[in-house]
C-alpha cells in the first residue's frame, strides 16, 4: 500500500551530481521512506525547528573552533532565546500527555542533531530538572516547574559527588534540620563530596536541585532527599555567602555547557525547599514518610529515571544515522583503483570490504530508529496507565521493571553502536574524514559521554542482566520482550540444525529463533557462574561482578538485539509499507540480523548450538551477500535517515554530492586559509643559507 | 640475574599515596622493568629531552584549548628552537647507522610524548624529506639535506592529492621539460590534482618535495618523480608568483601542523630540481634511467617508506601505554561501590570486569613496546645489509619484502590496538576521563589520523596478505616470520586437542602453535577464496577484494599478534630478566596471547581446529584468571611504562596517585574557574519571577 500522505513538507534533494547515479538505482522515494522511520508529526517539528534555526542569526555556524569560554556564551545566550522562537506552541500543552512528549522528543532530537550543547543544557535544566521536581516534589515547587518551563531560571540537577557518581548510595552531601530557624543547612563535608559535572552549574544556574542526606535535630539519617538550593542571584550571577561555585574546566567535547562544582559551607535554605512527596520534616520537627498513590510514584520516578535515557537513544541514533550517512555518501563519490592498472577507478563503495565496514551501520541506524520508537511508545503506555486511578499496581511494577531493563540496555547498546559508527566512518572517510568540518570529529567528542552519562553503561547494564536472571525462574513480561522464556526449555534443544530445517537464512525467523536460543543460553550461564561463586562462599555482589564477562555483559548486548530485530520485524509487516520499500526493509533487517549475530559467534559454538563450519559460514556469507544487495539503495536509505545539510553539517557528506567543490571551498575560505599569518615572523628560520637555496 | 645497571638516571616516583598500596605488592623494581622493556641509552635520551622542554619556557603547556592558528604558531617556534636545544649532539653523526637511527627515534617518541603535533611536523619537514631525498636524489641535493637536517629550511612532501591519497598511481600533477630553459614547468589540472594534507605546506614550508609525472617535449611520460619545488620566499613566507598554497583549515587533531594545499600554475623550475637517482634528462633533452648499485636502491627505498611506519608503530605503542597508565593509576585509586551495603568501597580494580577491560592493553603495551623494537633490529640489519657492496641482492629482496609485510600489518595492528586502549581507558576513567585534562581526548584526537596516513590501514594490510598469501607456495622468510609454513600440512593437521595434549594453557607454546594453526587456516582460506573468485572469472584485483572480509583481513591482525608473541617470549628468555620479572612477564604474555586469541574464535571453531566448549571456556578462563593474577603488579607494570608525569600529563593519572587533589587544583584553577564570565549579562535571563523565586 503506497503512502498518502503529502510529502512536500520534505525538503526535496538537490537534482543530479554525483550521487544520482546511485539514487537513481532505488525502486522507491526516499521520503516514502522516512516516512516509515518517523511520524510525519514528528518530521514536521523537526523540520520546523531546524528552519526556525537556520533563519535565526544566533544560530548561524562558526567556522572554527572557538574557544570554551565564548561556545558557553553562545550556548547560554541560545538557551535563552529559544524562548522566543515559540518552538514549543501553547496548544502543545493542550494534548494528550504522549503526543506532548513526542513532539518534546522531536524538538529535543532536532536541537540535538544542531547542537549537542544546546541540546543538553537544555534537557538537563528543563526536562531532567522538571522530571525530578515531579517525582520528587508536591504543590508547593509548582513555581518553579513553571519558571524552568518556561525558561525564566536555570536550573540544574547537582547529584553525582567528586568521588561518586554511579553509586549514589554514597552522597556525603548532607542537610540538617535547623528546628529553631526551620532551615536546613546543607554542607559539604570536604571537596570530594562536592558536587561536581553538574551540567549549567559552572557559570549560569541559578538553581540546582541537589540531592542531600537528610538528617534530623537527634542525628538520625533519612537518606537521601531532594532540595531546591539557591546558588547565584539571578540579578547579577554572583554566588551566594557559602555557596563555592566554579566551572571545573574544558572537557573533550560538548564545551557549550557550563559542567560545574558546588561546596556548600552551612548553607542554610528554607524547611520548605525540601522536595516532599516521599516525606517531610513535620511542626513538631520529626521526620514523617508519606506513602499516596504508589502507582503513580511509581509512574513519576520512570518518567524521571528513563526519560534522560530515552532522550540519549534518540539523539545516539541520529548520531549513528549521521556518520553512516556522510561514509555512505562519500563512498559512493570517492573513487579510488580500479579493476584495469590503465583504467578508470571505481568509487569505494564497490568494494565489498567498504561495504562491511559500513553497510551495517546504516542498517542499525535503521533498525535501532524504529525499536527506539517502539520502545518510547510503551514507556509511554506505562506512563498513562500509571496515570490512571484504577490501575494493578502489580502489573505496573512489572511492567515498569521490564522497560528499566529493556533501556538499560539499549542505552549502552546504541551508544556503542553510534561510537562505532562515527569511528568507522572516520576512518572510511580517509584523510578528508580528519577534517574538522567533515564533523566526523566533533560528532566523536560531543557523543562520547553518552556512554557514561545517566548511567555508565557498564554499570547501568547490570540492571538489565539482574531483571533477566530473575526472568529465569519466574517470567514477568508484560512487555512481552523475554515471553519466549516461558518456553525455556524447548528452546535450549535448539540447534543450528533444527533451525535451519525451518528457516532458510533469508527468513526474519531464522535470526529470531538464534537469538532466543542464545539469550537463554546466556541468562542460564550467568545464573550457573553466579550460583556457582555463591557456592565457594562469595556473597552476591561478588558472584554477581565474576559472572560479567562473556556471560551477563553478552547478555545485555544480545537482549536489545532481539528486541530491536523484533520490533523492526513488526514494523516491517505494517500496511503503509510498499512493496519496494518492504524488501529494502527486509535486506536491512537481515544485514543487521548477521551483522550483530556474528559478534555472538563463540557463544553458539562454546554453548553447543553450532558445530562444524556451516552456521559461522552460513551467516557470514548472507552477511557479505545482504551487503552487497544493499548497495543500490544504500544512497537512498541514506537519504531517508539524513538530516538537512543544515544539521549534518559536513563538507564531504552533503546531499549534493558535490565532494570536491565543497572541498575546494572549505579549503580555500576557511578562516586566513590563503593568508600569511600574521605571526610569520615567528616561524622565518633565523639562520638561513638562503642564498644558496 | 640482576640487572647491573645504574638505574639513578631514571627519576624516583614520588613516595606514600594512594597508589602505594598496590605499588608494594609486586616483588621487583619497576625500573628494572622499565629497563627490559627499553635500552639505558634509549632512556636516556628520553629522559635527557624531555628535561631540556621542561626547563624552557617555550614549552610549557597551555591550560586552555588554543585557537587553531596560535597552536600553529606555537608549534613552528617550537621546531625552530629545536636547533638551539642541542638535543642531537654531534657525536650522534659518528655512530653507527644503527645506534644513530637508534638515537634519532628515542628523540623523535620523546617528543611525541611532549607534543604530536611538535614530533610530527619535525617528522614530515626533516625525516621524511631527507629519507625521500637520500632514496631519490644525488650528489646535487646534498645541500637541501643539510639545510633540512640543521633545520634552516622548512620542507615538506607533496604526494598526496585531493581526489587521489592510497593510489598513488593516479597522481596527475605534471612536470613537462622545456629544453629551452632547461626548466620543468609543473602544473596542476585542476583542484582534484592540487596537492592536499601536506604537513608543514598550510602556512610555513619554503620547500616542497613534490611527486609529478615527468613528461618530456615528444608527448611521452616517464612516471613518477620528485622534484623540489620552491613554495614561499623564505624571507617573508610569501608564496612565489604561479603558486596558489593555502591551509586546509581544522583537523580533528594535530593543529598544530598547517596541512596545506598547493596548486601550480604553469611553474617553472630548474633541471638540476629533478631528484634524478633513477633517472633523468640528459644535454640532448632525453629520458635516461639510471641503474646502479640495486642493493643500494632498495635499501634506500626500504628506509624511505618504512621509517615513518616505525615511528608511528614506536609513537603508537606510547600512546597505547598512556591511555592504559592513566586507566590503571586511575582505577587504583577511585573507589566505588563494596561488597557490603554499608561497608567500604572497593577501587574498581577490584572488578573482574574492569580487569578485564584495561589489563589487557597494558599487556598489549609491553608485548608492543618489545615487538616493535624487535622488528626495528631486523629493519635496521637489512639496512646495513643493503649498504654493504658484496650483499646477495634476491636474499635483500627478500628480506625487503619480508619486512615490508611485517611493517605493513604491524602498522595497522599497533594504530588500532592504540586506538581501542584510548577509548576504553575514556571509558574506564568514567566523567573524569572526559575531562580535558585527563589528557586521553587529546590522545585520541592525535593518534586517529595514524590509522590513515604512511598507508591507510585496510589498505596497507592488504600489500601484507599478498605477501603472506605468496608464501603458500614457496616460502621466502629470511627474517623467520613464517618458517611454520615451511610444515604446513603438518600444521594444518592441528587441533585443540592435540595442542592441549603437548601443552597447558599457562606455557608459552600453547598460543604459538594456536597461531601457526590459525595463519596457516587464514592464509589458505585467503589463498583458496581468490581462486574461487577467479574461476568466476573475476581478475586478481576483484578476486583479491573479494577476499578481504573473515579471509585477508583476519590474517593481516593474526600476523603481527604471532611475531609479537614470538618475540616478546624470546625477550623473556634473555639473562637481564630476574626470576621475578620474569613470572611478571610470563602473565603479560599470556593476558596477551588469550585476549588477541579471543578474538579469533569464530576461525578456530570454524575451521575445525576446536569443536566443543573446551577451547572456548579454557581460553576465557585463562584469560580472567590472568588478569586476576596480574591485579598486584597491574600498577607497578603501568610505572614501568608510564612516561613522567610532564610527558604523561594527566591530571587523574599522575604517578603521586592524588586523585582528587589533583583534580581539586583543576577545578579551581582552570582559568577563569571561580569568576563570573566576563558575558554574565548575555546569560541572565530577561523576563524573569525572580521576585517570587
Amino acid at each position: 500500500m503506497a503512502q498518502t500522505v503529502n510529502k512536500s513538507f520534505i525538503p526535496d534533494l538537490p537534482k543530479g551530481g554525483p550521487l544520482a547515479e546511485y539514487r537513481k538505482r532505488a525502486n522507491f522515494d526516499w521520503k516514502d521512506l522516512k516516512l516509515i522511520f518517523e511520524e510525519e508529526q514528528t518530521l514536521k517539528t523537526k523540520y520546523r525547528v531546524w528552519k526556525l534555526l537556520e533563519e535565526d542569526p544566533l544560530f548561524t555556524r562558526s567556522n572554527t573552533n572557538l574557544p570554551t569560554n565564548e561556545s558557553k556564551r553562545i550556548a547560554a545566550m541560545q538557551m535563552n532565546h529559544m524562548a522566543n522562537l515559540n518552538i514549543v506552541p501553547d496548544e502543545v500543552y493542550n494534548e494528550s500527555i504522549t503526543q506532548r512528549h513526542k513532539y518534546l522528543c522531536a524538538v529535543n532530537e532536532a536541537l540535538h542533531a544542531y547542537s549537542p550543547s544546546l541540546s543538553v543544557k537544555i534537557a538537563l535544566g528543563v526536562g531532567l530538572f522538571n522530571n525530578a521536581l515531579i517525582a520528587m516534589g508536591t504543590e508547593r515547587h509548582q513555581k518553579y516547574y513553571k519558571a524552568a518551563w518556561n525558561r525564566e531560571i536555570v536550573t540544574c540537577l547537582a547529584i553525582t559527588e567528586v568521588s561518586h557518581g554511579s553509586n549514589t548510595k554514597r552522597i556525603r552531601t548532607t542537610a540538617n534540620y535547623d528546628p529553631k530557624t526551620k532551615e536546613y543547612i546543607i554542607h559539604t563535608p570536604d571537596f570530594e563530596a562536592a558536587k561536581a559535572w553538574v551540567g549549567n552549574l559552572g557559570k549560569t544556574a541559578t538553581i540546582a536541585l541537589t540531592f542531600a542526606n537528610l538528617y534530623t535535630p537527634d542525628g538520625e539519617s533519612h537518606g537521601l532527599h531532594g532540595f531546591i538550593v539557591p546558588i547565584r542571584d539571578p540579578k547579577t550571577l554572583i554566588a551566594y555567602p557559602g555557596v563555592l561555585v566554579g566551572d571545573i574546566g574544558e572537557k573533550i567535547g560538548l564545551n557549550g555547557i557550563d559542567n560545574g562544582f558546588v561546596m556548600f559551607n552551612n548553607y542554610r535554605i528554607p524547611h520548605e525547599n525540601l522536595l516532599n512527596r516521599t516525606g517531610d520534616i513535620n511542626e513538631e520537627g520529626v521526620y514523617e514518610s508519606v506513602f499516596s498513590e504508589p502507582g503513580k510514584v511509581l509512574g513519576a520516578a520512570l518518567e524521571s529515571f528513563s526519560a534522560g535515557r530515552i532522550g540519549i537513544m534518540q539523539e545516539s541514533v541520529n548520531t549513528l544515522a549521521k556518520a553512516a550517512v556522510i561514509a555512505v555518501r562519500y563512498s559512493a563519490v570517492r573513487k579510488q583503483f580500479g579493476p584495469e592498472r590503465d583504467g578508470e577507478d571505481i568509487p569505494i563503495i564497490e568494494y565489498q570490504l567498504h561495504q562491511w565496514r559500513i553497510f551495517p551501520y546504516l542498517a542499525a541506524a535503521c533498525v535501532l530508529r524504529v525499536s527506539t520508537f517502539s520502545l518510547f511508545e510503551s514507556y509511554m503506555s506505562a506512563i498513562e496507565r500509571s496515570q490512571k486511578d484504577s490501575n494493578g499496581f502489580e502489573l505496573l511494577t512489572q511492567l515498569v521493571s521490564e522497560l528499566h531493563a529493556l533501556i538499560s540496555s539499549s542505552k549502552p547498546h546504541i551508544t556503542w553502536t553510534a561510537r562505532d559508527a562515527i569511528q568507522e566512518a572516520r576512518e572510511a572517510c580517509g584523510g578528508h574524514g580528519y577534517l574538522k568540518a567533515s564533523r566526523l570529529g566533533d560528532l566523536r567528542n560531543d557523543h562520547d559521554p553518552s556512554c557514561t552519562y545517566e548511567g555508565d553503561n557498564n554499570v547501568l547494564g547490570q540492571q538489565a542482566s539482574n531483571w533477566l536472571v530473575r526472568q529465569w525462574e519466574n517470567v514477568e513480561s508484560p512487555v512481552g520482550t523475554v515471553d519466549f522464556l516461558n518456553r525455556k526449555d524447548q528452546m535450549m534443544k535448539r540447534t543450528f540444525n533444527c533451525v535451519s530445517k525451518r528457516w532458510s537464512f533469508d527468513h526474519f525467523e531464522f535470526a529470531l529463533e538464534c537469538y532466543e536460543w542464545l539469550l537463554c543460553h546466556l541468562i542460564q550461564k550467568t545464573t550457573k557462574l553466579i550460583g556457582e561463586e555463591k557456592s565457594r562462599g562469595r556473597n552476591t555482589f561478588e558472584a554477581r561482578n565474576n559472572a560479567q564477562v562473556y556471560a551477563a555483559r553478552d547478555l545485555i548486548r544480545a537482549y536489545p538485539e532481539y528486541y530491536a530485530l523484533r520490533t523492526f520485524k513488526e514494523r516491517c509487516s505494517k500496511p503503509d509499507v510498499s512493496k519496494e520499500i518492504g524488501v529494502t526493509l527486509h535486506t536491512t533487517y537481515l544485514i543487521y540480523a548477521y551483522w550483530s549475530l556474528e559478534k555472538h559467534m563463540t557463544s553458539f559454538y562454546q554453548g553447543g548450538f553450532a558445530t562444524g563450519s556451516a552456521f559461522a559460514d552460513g551467516v557470514r556469507k548472507s552477511l557479505l551477500e545482504y551487503c552487497s544487495q544493499f548497495k543500490n539503495v544504500s544512497v537512498t536509505v541514506a537519504d531517508a535517515l539524513a538530516p538537512p545539510d543544515f544539521a549534518l553539517d559536513s563538507v564531504i557528506g552533503k546531499a549534493d554530492g558535490l565532494l570536491y567543490e565543497n572541498l575546494q571551498n572549505e579549503f580555500m575560505t576557511n578562516e586566513g586559509a590563503l593568508e600569511r599569518p600574521r605571526w610569520w615572523k615567528d616561524a622565518v628560520v633565523k639562520q638561513q643559507i638562503k642564498s644558496k637555496l
